[in-house]
């Protein structure tokens, strides 16, 4: 070992001790696992319904959960043959007879209905799927998940800690998840990375050479091409990119910070400082100091699930940039928050532009249209100024919305922002400017405002 | 003749009388003409001195001068094999003995020396060319001339007063004359459009159709492909565009101008009302109405001819655009204008930009210049903030120079514009803004103004 690994070492333990579960922890874990498998394969025969089996999958059954996280999934498999209508119905009676135990639960939707529950303390997903012969002939996206669980419990071998370390960094500095707010990297993705390159030093230090294109093909079967920044090939699905979900900006991140953690490790990698919210007067500073202008559109926030909300604010966000490009304001950053509000934050160069817009016409030779554009705009009331420049007229004309809020007000329904959104924003939103954005008091949307400061990378 | 045409041909027939010279304006003409060849002639041969023969060439000439023109155009020409310093020399000799009895002179230079008089209240030039035998084995660029006098001579018909008429519509409208400072229509290229149309009628109903690439080719003999919008192919040389000099936007011009003729015929055309010079209440009314931020840089118009002049103004305009753009501002309209002191007028949306600059950095994968970026700009000064979009480095800076008076104070001798000019500017020169444009007092300065103005076309 040398010199230069020391430090890291010693910060990795400290993590591990803080993450790994206690024999206690494991003990009681696999107490209400044991339980629930029982419950569920004792019901199914009661009601006289063919399940193939129940299984525990996910990281509480890869040994590869972080402590304190109390997640179980329970996934009970039914026949191939068996339809989707008998799969739906059967797997929600099965589930809610277990769930007449439970704390509280309720019936969620995903492609297929299941049972979400709390059970002695665990937050216990119940999914029913088929039981289908390989990875990449499911009949449903869960189907899928078995064959990862196995793959993973065959090769993780002793790497449990270097997953739990890879897992904890991601999540310590933001890129854990590929859900779609997330879009960063999956459980089962940093498994994959561990049992590929041994362990977590050794992620770490070649991902600091990654480059977009990188190909990881844990069993070199890989048959598609991926565009993603970064492909992962499914082991248990040749055709699968484990890594679809990562984003360039993740990607990139992570890049970033394995070779922050080497250069300096340290705990806040894995542990950081929770940041505290903005107060008014930074808030108001931020603002003042750029100069730049800042519009927050605020509406409530529609029930949606998040994997439907995220992809709607971000459709929102774009399609908002757009249409205040096509009245000439330039926007230099934006971004968007969720909570019981939600709110979509521009900062433009500036939020007013002057009367006048220069309005291109069409070549002088274009006869038809170049004389209806001139009998437009000769003398009209909107025109200053109309001339010919590169064979073309141009009417310097009067600014229809001289300020990005008019644009807003005018404008904003038309954007393109999802169904539910769109009726959200349609019922009620506030337009805020500057340091009107201080009226928005809720704490971790300050935190979110933090993005427009000094400290944005750790 | 329809009853569309009258209004026209009575407009025509009035123009005619204004600026068809009399017959004794024409006499007198010739009178002076034969004057001066003779002199020239009979000084050659008493400095045994062996010239071709004196003659006039340009509209004199070719009956095709307008009422009050007093320009007479001598060419002395030169054996094929004299020699260039000969030619110079003996021109030059010829010229000055003549000149003796001038009422003022002056030794001019272009490709060659030539002598420049006032002669019995004529504007004479005197002007050596070698006799050679086609127009497209010339020595020198006036050497074409008197082949064009053949041309023309010959085939002008009785088509003199359609030239008048062509050419007082151009010179009314702004679009005739071929120097640098108006790339328009040439007297030659006027010339050649009456003889290929046959009449001003027909030229101008015949312009409303042009597109750029049209092609007049008398003789078609043409040899050359020509990137210019207009091509007409010079008669005595088929290489030659004689539309050379005629830039995209006179061509367009015209083409307007004709339609609106032809639309609403009136006198105007031929001889419009004096634009009346801008007061201050009306340049601070159009400044102020539009919202926008004009620049003006004024500087003491260096000696030079105006061939030279207008193109290191136009080189200093787009140099001066192309600075301001470089550094954020974005430039609505630009001009310039020259007298005592010459003026780049710049328009622009605003004159003054937030503190914050977005400045793009390299992708994070290129190792060396993504740290190299981060480590410059991380907790610096004028760092706001440092984020990654795109995979790329961002940071948000501070901006050097946030106002265009700036830019131009620190960058504006940079600034390619031409060796004569730069040096003027860099001798001195004043940055005005907004209002301070009334200190510029130059009355023909306040009728450029105008082009900022509602009837910026006739």
């Amino acid at each position: 070992m040398t010199a230069a690994d020391k430090p890291g070492e010693d910060i990795q333990k400290e993590v591990l001790k803080k993450i790994k579960p206690s024999d206690e922890e494991k003990r009681k874990l696999f107490m209400v696992v044991d339980e629930l498998l029982e419950k569920a394969t004792d019901t199914a025969r009661k009601m006289d319904i063919d399940i193939g089996r129940a299984m525990l999958v996910g990281s509480a059954a890869r040994g590869t959960w972080i402590s304190g996280t109390h997640d179980l999934d329970i996934f009970i498999s039914f026949p191939e043959e068996t339809s989707r209508e008998e799969l739906e119905e059967s797997g929600l009676l099965i589930s809610r007879e277990i769930a007449k135990d439970a704390e509280a639960f309720e019936e969620r939707y995903a492609e297929h209905p299941y049972l979400n529950m709390r059970y002695r303390g665990f937050d216990v997903d119940l999914v029913p799927c088929f039981a289908v012969n390989s990875a990449s002939c499911i009949k449903s996206a869960v189907d899928r998940t078995p064959f990862h669980n196995s793959f993973v419990k065959e090769h993780i071998d002793e790497l449990q800690d270097e997953v739990l370390l890879l897992k904890q960094l991601m999540k310590g500095t933001g890129v854990y998840g590929s859900e779609l707010r997330t879009q960063g990297f999956s459980g089962y993705l940093a498994e994959l990375l561990i049992i590929h390159y041994g362990s977590f030093k050794d992620v770490v230090s070649d991902a600091c050479e990654w480059k977009p294109g990188m190909v990881i093909d844990l069993l070199g079967h890989g048959t598609a091409k991926h565009e993603e920044p970064l492909v992962v090939v499914d082991p248990t699905d040749p055709g699968r990119n484990v890594a679809a979900a990562l984003s360039v900006d993740k990607f990139a991140r992570f890049i970033e910070i394995c070779r922050s953690y080497l250069d300096r490790p340290s705990l806040e990698f894995f542990f950081p400082k929770p940041q505290k919210p903005l107060n008014d007067d930074e808030i108001s500073g931020i603002i003042e100091e750029r100069g730049s202008s800042f519009l927050a559109i605020v509406f409530k926030t529609p029930d949606l699930v998040e994997d439907v909300l995220y992809p709607q604010l971000d459709k929102m966000e774009i399609s908002v940039k757009a249409l205040l490009e096509q009245y000439e304001f330039t926007v230099i950053n934006s971004g968007t928050w969720s909570g019981e509000d939600s709110v979509v934050v521009i900062e433009l160069l500036s939020s007013a532009l002057p009367l006048v817009k220069k309005h291109h016409g069409p070549p002088i030779w274009v006869r038809d249209h170049s004389q209806g554009f001139r009998s437009k705009y000769e003398g009209a009331d909107e025109t200053f100024a109309l001339y010919i420049e590169d064979g073309r007229y141009v009417a310097d004309i009067r600014r229809k919305f001289p300020t990005a809020r008019e644009v807003l007000e005018n404008r904003l329904t038309d954007c393109s922002m999802g169904k539910q959104l769109s009726k959200a924003v349609k019922k009620e939103h506030m337009i805020l400017e500057n340091k009107q954005l201080c009226n928005i008091r809720d704490a971790d949307f300050r935190v979110f405002m933090r993005k427009w400061q000094k400290n944005g990378i750790p």
